[in-house]
């Protein structure tokens, strides 16, 4: 990934901040960045389950104490080189496991390094690579939603008593507060949470031992191997381990795609809010982009990048199902694909939690223009109706028709007098025996009241 | 759905049995039967959440005692008149909600009738009746998995001697048995069914109470309206609980995807292993079908409408993600379209897992054709390779080269002589001082006993 | 479909204009209504093609011409019972094929209705029902868009000298006039149309004739058979007629998918427009709906619908992408499920372009609010600079530095003072010897005649 | 992508040949290698576009002779070291335009460079860009499929009278020819082609000019410019041209869903063709791959990675529908990843019908085993059905349930003697008066004068 300071552009003199490196890298996209080999993302866990298969295959004395010591030597050596940015995986070298194979087998000889290939395939080596792999970037995704619910939370807090009109259908619907509404996103992120955390429960599972879907004759102990590398749960039947290839991939991306659509909706709602013409809220200069051919442009790129990160991770999980369907038993290569739609979607919304974060910390909110909103035409006209309803034991059915009927009869504003004269005649024969007093009225039309009273704890 | 004893075809004549109904309507789809209306089929969860509703209004003092035992007995009496196939919906009332409430206040009068909507909108009313009815198929889904996972069970328990070749990318990798391969089938469905159960973790919220999405001004209870319903969870906040119209729904089609998947699978193979060349097993008549053209002919239809089923449950969870995108904050009414794709995925499906119970209990295991397969050619190549490695104590790469020599000098037969004459050649220096004996080679090349050392506990 | 004149709803007294039937059955879905059997549907096309197939029989001399006299007839018959309403499917017969070629056995007897099957098969019955019902649906759609087409010129031809801002990511760009706006949406419409003729071109084919993939040993004359039906191209190899069912069906939905998206765009543009805080349009009472706790409440439901159908399509096509991959060679089960994907699509669809060009010929236009917009803030900006780099003969880089420095040195508002006084310093060094005049600011800065001036021939 | 000569691997020594670099290229998918920036493909695309740009400048007098000639130096130097691989993108400029933007004002200067940009925005040159890009993609794979239709028909030819079982249902339903086999896909790949040449009808459309989606006050002819970059039409609408960003490449992906799910189902034939248990085919070395841990091992791996391509691109269709799904008027920002969508579809498929006629010209067919297959069983009993209805003037009802009959008595095997016993008896009272002779039924059963009957001209 890049990791520039500083990035040119045909845009941006008009800005009084900069844009913030990662929302550039967010929505800058693949136009000048590559991606990475597959593979070369997996080196540090192909060498965690090659630690783990070395221990093993020593407990069950299919190598000897020396041997393992040398194995764990040079897989530690090679970690070191990894980290030092020294080791590249060799293109001439089908994959990671041949790569790391060759490494060991020229540094220690075949005669040793051959043997920790011992009942292993690299069915199993890829299976256990691309499951640490999503393990640890589905640890990321927990704490950067954490990170983005806490922000929330905080700026909810800020809030509390800061009108804004509540929507339906793009139309205001009634009155409620910016803080019920950051606290709807919430609760939101927190079952995705929740997602992202029963992925641990549900597809945790070591598959090393299986070989190539029929295990081997070598002595090997599934379990031995499992608690050398920490995973939830031991694989039951070779067979399914193997054939399992694109599952614990295809939960990821699913709940990678709720993610990305409550992020995609939050976008979406900020977008409007953001528009001259609702004049809501600000998104900060710092993610936000200009024009290169209009000089005062300033577009909320990184919200609606957002949407279309949603959209892409869709892709990847129709490709992993269209994949994993009709499969014939046992492994068949088509599974591979798995590996890259799995990537793809996560380095595609890798990002977005946090900026979404930074976004919300940094938006100016407009509350004057918000509150002008909250008492304007007839958006109180449930709380007017359900006053009605409980104040004179109305049945809602006929205060919804009274209500209707005085909105009918307004022109374009709600009031009182209105309201008892429709009150009067209704229904036709006599009309009710009721009056609404001013006191009330000012209490059924107080838009905090109301939203406070709308929102049950 | 068509509950007919015999259907006219124009096949099957040849057939010893003739197609099970069940079987038939699988694979007919939807040529002759209509799909009820949505609604129709909601009317029980309706009149189950307005139980619900009226006696937690009668909580909060909102209607009396007299009003609630009126409004019951008319819910009640309206379930057993639906019970009884005499409620049907008036396709001029819009849709569940309003033809129920009409019926009550045709029975009761507005003055009545017309109390149960406080606090309530067709919004929430919709939420919830829809959840009720995924919990009750997610259920059923849940039953229909664990008689498939027994009936995969008990065959396996036939065959644990049953030789099969193991298949890698359609080819014969090694051997295994029968059990051992069922079995791998059995652990991906109770891999799915800890899906379906993680549903109620993951969504089974009741959101009754929460209204067009921002709540009422009525004092409204939701945890005793949920006490009443008997969901797991009580939504947070109002947005979010309508907002999140269309999440049970995704979850519940994901989880139906994944499951149709594992049967496309096994779909796929039972039709492999069935095809003349194979010839591995028969499905029974009861699961075929025939031709209009083709006098001999016999179909593995119920498997592949499998596949089918399995490609359709994809479409409708792609319609969901793609219709719950960058949604603007509160309702909107692209999220209806949610209530038919759960609706359809669920009704593709329903049968599946029943129909797969049938074909495994009722197909013929044709077992000498495939242990013949289970000692030809080099099948057994990799348990020579491993005890290679393991008796001599050498490099499992460069057992395997000396084998995949063996292999190159081979005609089409494995042979122990000139195993011998590699491994004395190899490598090319001087060659390995060792022999593979007879006895060794016997044991090496036994399939059952190589199969089941495969297989680890 | 429901054919009612008027629809109970718990909504809409506060309406001067009562939902349009043809808005309320597109925005209701399938709560009330039910879906058809699909070969319900096929009926007439599967009578045009056995009166083809008869035809041809007769002319290759396996039918007599009394025989061909007699199916004639009695076909002939079927289609007015069924016109008449009074032919139904019985759901004990398989399907469409096997009803059908029953009421002719019934009717002549089996000895002469036995025949009209010879060297057919149900399965190029199936393929030629379903391409000319899809054929039938295609000159239906490309009417409708036809006549959308036609009201959008309309339309436009009126708000000629309408102005409205030029969005891009949602913020004014510059200024542009509604008539330009609603072309847009014209031609994207003509290009759908061309993608809807180019079907006939690219999967107009009779396979009938093809049997049941493998022809058959009766002398069929497949050219023949199609003069009777009149398709564009005639099926050039049995196997291929038969295995590309599911294509003329992909090909159609691709194309409902891209007209619903154009739909979709513009819907979600005219509901911006609509909301309260743009004020561009009032959308008509007949294209909305109400809600049933809000009296106030008036949705654009018929254009969220829209954006619905659009999603729900693209599920559609996912499953038959999905449902025709990896097919092995000839017909397989699979396949018929096309035949629902294909109907579902054009049942969803159907009404969309119609309902759009009613909510396009109803909408109110708010002309000030829209002209306001054009002279505020920066919106100009794009037509200074240009102006400022054609008078001067400027680099236009220089020119957007000078306008992006003046936008960020004015307070919201665009001065020609300004602008003079940053040209001066420009580039620092001495600054540029050129001032703008009074003359050129106000035509530069005069919407209507910048919105023209940008508008290319 | 990776040129190496030689890819060392984990297996492959007993392999008589080694597996062609570029099915080895094809599998490995993107294990080892990466995956360029997006807009480095695009340089030369920009260069040309920019040429034309200019040169339009020139003819509608808004740069000079002088400007024109320099700019045009500059470009094609620029061009000349792309060649050369000595320009590269800088990371630090935003993308592709940027870049090539500040190469020509380093080289010319502000003064000159900075008018190029006269009334062009990013918006459109990134559109013309990409559809230059796709215009030369869409030729090569013209070329390609062409190349494959050659080869299936040179393989047709040599296979004209070589019997092969016609499956449906993975079953054989009668006999038929390879040739005919093998013409059938070519008969599909056809119908894909005539795809990619409609793409050039329906989306080979010029949009450069239509500035940011609002043209530009520069008097910009968008005619001549398109004369200079040769595209079929010109775009109609400036706001249109803008909004279909993403719709040449739906167009495109579409279609490469359609060759990659044509090519899969021959694939899948292939790979069941050539299991040990058909036999019919082998696949040569050269598109073959061995295991890491089966010394025997030969797997089909260039046609199961044809399926896993087919998935991929579908779910790049997906994102690229969902993507272009109910965006607001004018350009957002989303579209971009339209971009990222059509390069990955591309680049996954683009070698796919090279190595599918590598398989096909190098698979070895073994004529023996299919012909067995031909006579085996009631693979014939269509053929004797028909004849019996046409020598006998039955009509097919009869004959079909006469031959079912036959086989419903026959032990496995096909017998004349049964068949007649069987028309005695039938219709139960008194029975046929007809009998099959010795003659007629060789003739009925002859595979090859079957197989040809079938198939008509």
């Amino acid at each position: 990934m890049m990791k520039n300071k500083k990035i040119d552009k045909l845009w941006g003199t008009a800005f009084k901040k900069q844009p913030k490196e990662e929302a550039v890298l967010f929505a800058a996209g693949r136009d000048v960045v590559s991606v990475a080999p597959a593979d070369e993302v997996l080196i540090p866990f192909e060498i965690k389950a090659s630690i783990a298969y070395a221990q093993a295959l020593y407990e069950q004395k299919i190598i000897n104490k020396t041997a393992l010591n040398k194995l764990l030597k040079a897989l530690k050596e090679l970690e070191a080189l990894y980290q030092q940015g020294k080791f590249k995986l060799d293109p001439q070298k089908e994959d990671v496991h041949t790569n790391i194979e060759a490494f060991l087998i020229k540094k220690l000889g075949i005669d040793l390094a051959g043997k920790i290939h011992s009942g292993r395939s690299r069915s199993d080596q890829a299976m256990v690579d691309i499951l640490l792999y999503i393990k640890s970037m589905n640890d990321i995704f927990k704490t950067e939603i954490k990170k983005l619910i806490k922000v929330l939370g905080q700026t909810a807090k800020k809030y509390q008593k800061t009108l804004i009109p509540g929507y339906t259908h793009y139309q205001p619907a009634t009155v409620t507060t910016l803080a019920n509404m950051l606290d709807a996103y919430k609760q939101a992120f927190k079952k995705d949470l929740k997602k992202f955390k029963a992925w641990n429960q549900l597809e945790e599972i070591s598959s090393l031992g299986a070989g190539a879907a029929y295990g081997s004759i070598f002595p090997i102990n599934k379990k031995k191997i499992n608690q050398h590398l920490g995973l939830k749960q031991v694989f039951q039947n070779e067979i399914q381990a193997i054939s399992s290839k694109g599952e614990a991939e295809t939960l990821m991306v699913f709940n990678l795609c709720l993610l990305m659509n409550h992020l995609s909706s939050l976008a979406q709602t900020l977008i409007v809010f953001s528009t001259q013409e609702f004049g809501f809220i600000t998104i900060s200069d710092e993610y936000s982009t200009g024009s290169s051919i209009m000089p005062q442009k300033k577009n909320p790129d990184s919200l609606e990048v957002m949407k279309a990160k949603a959209s892409i991770c869709q892709g990847y999980l129709m490709s992993l199902l269209s994949l994993t369907k009709a499969g014939f038993v046992g492994y068949n290569r088509d599974l591979q694909w798995s590996k890259y739609l799995v990537m793809d979607a996560i380095n595609e919304s890798l990002l977005a939690p946090k900026i979404m974060a930074g976004v919300i910390k940094t938006m100016k909110v407009n509350q004057k223009t918000m509150a002008q909103k909250c008492s304007q035409g007839f958006i109180l006209a449930q709380a007017v109706m359900e006053g009605l309803a409980m104040e004179f034991n109305l049945p809602m059915r006929l205060a919804k028709m009274i209500v209707e009927e005085t909105v009918k009869q307004s022109q374009g504003k709600f009031e009182l007098k209105i309201l008892n004269q429709v009150i009067k005649k209704y229904p036709p024969a006599g009309g009710l025996k009721i009056k609404v007093s001013a006191k009330q009225w000012a209490q059924w039309t107080d838009p905090l009241a109301v939203a406070q009273a709308q929102m049950k704890k």
